[in-house]
């Protein structure tokens, strides 16, 4: 497919990102989480759970022998990595990592079938039982993510190896699959291959593929019901017990037909990789029913069963959505790679439409979940993310135990690293997208756009100082000179957003669109964009529907939501309370945590005054005495070892 | 054994009670309960899960052909329905209850082995495997409730013949476990036959019933493990493998021997259970270590580990206890047996001790647990007793499943509704006891008793307005004139307690002793005693270190703690607040729930404004506009249908 200025809004990736923020996290994928990675896929990480992922591959190769070992979906843990690699080695090239992965490339490749299938689990053990428990077995979903890191290894590398495995992959699913006589009319448990198939159709202009997605998304949640024919064709036979599958639909998004879903149920990363798939489709196809789908699902989620640290997912069983402003601390699940998701989702609803608030919920769940995923060292990693943590409990009470008071070393379902990974790897497509005669900037984030669409030259290099210091500098760096329009997101956290051109100030009232600054004129080489961002620190609120937050107040700076800390508040965080009225102050603290700007103010510490071992007390008066209080950003928790945490303080 | 006023207390029961309150609960168990469960265990309720616990026997018996059905332990809700039953014929006579009750017997009978072994499941199920896996099989839990029952209906009726199948079976025991050489070194998974045998012993005086018990005791949590040791015979095999029982040892209180456990951990109704036998055997042997670990349990309970109701278990994974001050009210287990049991141990310590801290907390558990458990027309039960319930998170979010926002028809597991019929059917042993020349009275429950212990004469009507109103009246009505000190407990949320005799007022001040005004003089027939009790709308506050209630406050007034429910505040509790300085109108409301007091005032309600479908907001400014709050007694919540409820309420 050839990229060209159209109707339709386009992702830029042509950045080079040189961030003060960024540039860190992108380094730590290169030189500690992908090298770290490989060390786990391949066992090598003393302490961690073994992977065996790249075992499986090499014994489906018939390199070695032995048993397929780990998640039914180990696969994808392979997929994602070397996605992530594809997208570093399309940023700067690094010969070593790119001979070790065409090393495993071609275990891959001997690792397909002849008919194009490709799947550990299935080859090593139940090779007779392909395709009898899409509910469960994922093999759709690792095929997705073979789909999705064979596309960004030949854009990374040119090299098409491993794209023309993921066509073979997908020609074999495309002959299993669809509504022809004699295919399955089925899908799969864990979506991932509907969003794939348009990235695989994308690079390779095969139609194909995206009929193929657009078939299964409108075959879900038909009835009879898919999962329900297999369970009984299998006699009731099930690989996770405690899912009940078969019966709990929602589970799956399998409920309904997804045209007609009204709110984000069940597991939250197969909700958002599904909502994503249908958006890659509404863009693509122009379907407006399918569209009006996707934006009713996403206003369900940010408007009723979002964290303010943008993750999703309310609780731990089924790492699911649960109802409306049901957004616990606490117990929450909020994993990390349903904030990615999230942000897959948000990318490409805006690229169909630009409208700020797509990237206001991209921002926070980047700069808050996504990143407190990742430990500083890049070497630990958080699955779940709560906004509030008592680290005794999570030990002694099971409602709590999914909460890790630390980052761990690495996950028997290790989804998540791999997907942190990928995601940084690749930020310098979530920044830009052009659409016509206008450039539109959702996220700041310094560096060089350099591209070149239709013979007009997008060129701008950026200064940013976010998360920090609201100051960005943009200067046209194309030679020639070209009128359009430069859109700047005003994010939702800013008030009194001020722009200069050339050191001059210009009123941005009336020029904002859907929450875009449109700046039209000319642009000559050397021309200078200063945007200024005020931010102050904001007592942030929750809709008084939300239970776990009433009376309570959260920090926020920027796009970066605060939180406190037992290392800087000592322990038994409920007892404090921020006080009315009092002044912030907002600090660059450079030896901290890396260096980040931190909170103080004065606040106010209950007494745990002498109660004569009595448990309660009539009307025993509260005493309470003032206390100097510290917020650090969220995303910054758990790297001083174990203790107390709370985004939400009492007012 | 013969009762005698010797230096122990003395628990009495001559008590026939005819109490404004607590009547029309032991008539409801009679009329209502007990029928109901005979049909329920007959598996004759529509709609209700069959028990198929009385199908077991008479296939055990060789009466019915049949498989086993039901839980492990089945057996145990026959027992204690029957328990109860001996406690209502005690009570007084019914015919027609005996004859069903005798031929059940005549069942029990036929179904007990030749060797005195008498467990449905094992016997139809796994003969072969009789003592087998201990930890989980509750083989001896079962013969406790058997043994409990033959005691109660030997009592109540005169009646011998289940008290010698008890008998038959406790020496079965007594045969198969011990110190002596071949025989097992081993103890249940869930105590209930250590307090069983104890009260064998006290029917038939014979000690090696007591020693069994102590042996069962002091073998607990002694290494090697004999769960452990049990689960390698087995190679592993287990029973309920979502318990991990061979591995959690604290969840039975096997995890250290029970003289040096600290804290209560573990299954709430296991460990009080198992307090109170030792609390037993401490009572009869004299055991001062044995005494000082009840006394240490019994604190870090009621200190540390106790909802303000009275119930215990803050978790449902394991139905367990978790850490100090860790008391969730939404996500609460808080089982109706688990207050029960602590009833139980509270009765024996004021049988050890008499001090008032055991019988408050006695009448906590009871006034507010345990008839919460029971619905207005005695055929619905909670299990799971939380403090907070939103009714739409229990059905969506699974970290509330087991928290049912109505009371259920019957259980698979369905141990609480007959728990509940044989504490109500024998709450005349927990008004009174006797120690030396003093009537201790814990609980102010109306009736006569109509004791005579050595000569004298424990003859005493009483009439209470409890719970409504603090008046109490005793007239001494033996015939003869003796000296003696009537004790009366001054309840934990009562100033200002005074006391009338004979119409004149008495000073109490000096010469209330651990918590009971003592009153000696030689009484004659028709002296009077007015116990005025006042009883004031009380604002509790919980200890600092619990979260759960930070900021919040509970009302209680008399012992009965009050909650609001949605029928009269309207849905989102959590927006509501009592003002501070307030006046409380309690007010008694004939038609209301079978007739309550209730409490009304005027407090707050947050306005849930308009936020243009935002989630969170910039320092929101919550308005609040005046509102009438009403609550009613915690136990008489969930009567009017399915709605929020909440016993803290934001301050």
């Amino acid at each position: 497919m050839n990229p060209s200025i159209t109707g339709k809004p386009l992702q830029l990736k042509q950045l080079r990102i040189r961030d003060s923020f960024w540039s860190s996290y992108i380094h730590r994928v290169r030189d500690v989480v992908v090298p770290y990675q490989w060390e786990a896929l391949n066992d090598r990480i003393a302490g961690a759970e073994p992977s065996h992922a790249i075992k499986n591959l090499k014994i489906t190769a018939g390199l070695e022998q032995g048993e397929f070992h780990g998640m039914v979906f180990q696969d994808s843990d392979v997929a994602k990595w070397l996605e992530a690699v594809g997208y570093l080695l399309e940023n700067e090239s690094d010969p070593e990592l790119e001979r070790v992965a065409d090393e495993l490339i071609e275990i891959i490749a001997a690792a397909q079938m002849d008919d194009g299938y490709l799947n550990t689990y299935f080859t090593i053990k139940e090779p007779n039982q392909r395709w009898t428990n899409l509910a469960e077995c994922h093999e759709l979903y690792c095929a997705g993510h073979w789909i999705e890191a064979g596309v960004a290894y030949y854009q990374g590398t040119g090299k098409r190896k491993l794209l023309d495995v993921c066509c073979k992959l997908a020609d074999c699913i495309d002959q299993t699959f669809g509504p022809e006589p004699g295919k399955m009319i089925g899908y799969d448990g864990h979506q991932e291959v509907e969003l794939a198939l348009v990235k695989l159709y994308r690079a390779t202009s095969n139609e194909k593929y995206l009929k193929l997605s657009q078939f299964f998304i409108d075959v879900r949640g038909q009835e009879p019901n898919f999962y329900q024919e297999q369970f009984k064709q299998r006699n009731g036979s099930v690989h996770f017990p405690f899912l009940d599958i078969a019966s709990n639909l929602s589970y799956s998004q399998a409920h309904l037909p997804v045209r007609l879903q009204e709110t984000a149920e069940g597991h939250a990363v197969r909700a958002v990789y599904m909502y994503t798939a249908m958006a890659d489709i509404a863009l693509e196809t122009g379907d407006e029913e399918l569209l009006t789908a996707c934006r009713r699902l996403w206003s369900n989620i940010v408007e009723k069963r979002m964290y303010i640290t943008g993750s999703i997912g309310s609780m731990a069983h089924g790492e699911s959505f649960t109802l409306d402003y049901d957004l616990p601390n606490d117990s929450a699940y909020a994993e990390t790679c349903a904030s990615i998701g999230l942000i897959l989702f948000a990318q490409r609803m805006l690229q169909i439409e630009p409208r700020s608030e797509y990237a206001d919920v991209l921002e926070r769940a980047l700069y808050n979940t996504v990143i407190s995923g990742m430990s500083q060292d890049g070497k630990r990693f958080f699955y779940v993310n709560p906004l509030e943590v008592w680290p005794d409990a999570c030990e002694h009470n099971h409602t709590f135990s999914h909460v890790k008071p630390q980052r761990q070393e690495w996950f028997g379902c290790a989804c998540c690293p791999p997907n942190i990974a990928r995601l940084l790897a690749s930020l310098n497509r979530y920044v830009f997208t052009v659409q016509g005669r206008t450039l539109y900037t959702h996220l700041y984030v310094g560096g060089d756009l350099n591209a070149e669409l239709d013979g007009r030259q997008l060129m701008w290099k950026t200064e940013s100082d976010l998360p920090w210091k609201g100051e960005v500098r943009f200067e046209y760096i194309g030679q020639s000179a070209d009128e359009f329009t430069m859109a700047l997101r005003i994010p939702d956290w800013c008030e009194g957003a001020s722009v200069k051109i050339n050191g001059e100030t210009v009123s941005i009232e009336g020029s904002i669109v859907d929450g875009y600054a449109r700046l039209t004129r000319e642009w000559q080489q050397g021309d200078r964009i200063e945007l200024s961002l005020p931010m102050t620190v904001k007592r942030m609120k929750a809709h008084p529907s939300v239970r776990a937050a009433a009376g309570k107040t959260a920090l926020q700076r920027g796009p970066i939501v605060y939180c406190a800390e037992e290392a800087d508040n000592g322990a038994d965080l409920h007892l404090l309370s921020l006080s009315g009225g009092k002044e912030f102050e907002a600090r660059f603290e450079p030896e901290l945590l890396g260096g980040v700007v931190t909170i103080t103010t004065t606040g106010m510490r209950k007494k745990q005054a002498d109660w004569d071992g009595r448990l309660y007390h009539v009307d025993k008066p509260a005493e309470e005495i003032p206390a100097a209080l510290k917020f650090i950003p969220y995303y910054a928790w758990a790297n001083r070892g174990r203790g107390e945490m709370a985004v939400w303080i009492k007012e």
